[in-house]
């Protein structure tokens, strides 16, 4: 459950610019906010079904678009070959180069 | 007009997998096979003017992916700095991680 969350939170990161305005909104609440269902359709003036029919359908989206494109995936394997050559690079500009591209995604 | 293909080439590169079958089939016709509107119409059974504005419409819609996701921006960017980080790395364990991170795009 708690790994779901935290897949779910990435994937958010790589692709909630395609996501409308209300997929945002309820995804944000919930998933950073840590808001319940309850809370949000009070908050937005929905019904708890409402809230829940468009987070299910969101992670849904999340997933597929990851399928699709492999963001994610690409991210954390990029992570993983930067750290091992951070490691074994020695020179000053070398190490520039490589925050540089960390800090890219 | 060479500068435009160009652009519409590598953003297909990128987000091809979020295009219909259609969207698809179309785009790698006109842009990759070369062939003409009046040819792809014909060939897929359609109108010259359907054709047309699936194109157009998805030409967009590639620019709208482009302008949410940046992917092609930093694509370009990755590359320079992977360059310039091959330029100064003289370790056969480096030149590989860089290797490897080049083809990940």
């Amino acid at each position: 459950m708690l790994e779901k969350t935290i897949r779910i939170n990435d994937l958010y990161d790589f692709y909630y610019p395609l996501l409308t305005e209300k997929q945002q909104s309820y995804m944000s609440l919930y998933y950073r906010s840590d808001l319940s269902l309850s809370e949000i359709a009070e908050q937005c003036n929905v019904t708890r079904q409402a809230v829940y029919d468009t987070i299910k359908r969101t992670e849904q989206m999340l997933e597929e678009y990851e399928d699709k494109l492999n963001l994610y995936k690409k991210f954390k394997r990029r992570q993983e070959l930067l750290q091992k050559l951070m490691e074994i690079t020695e020179n000053d500009e070398g190490k520039k180069l490589i925050e540089e591209l960390e800090k890219l995604d």
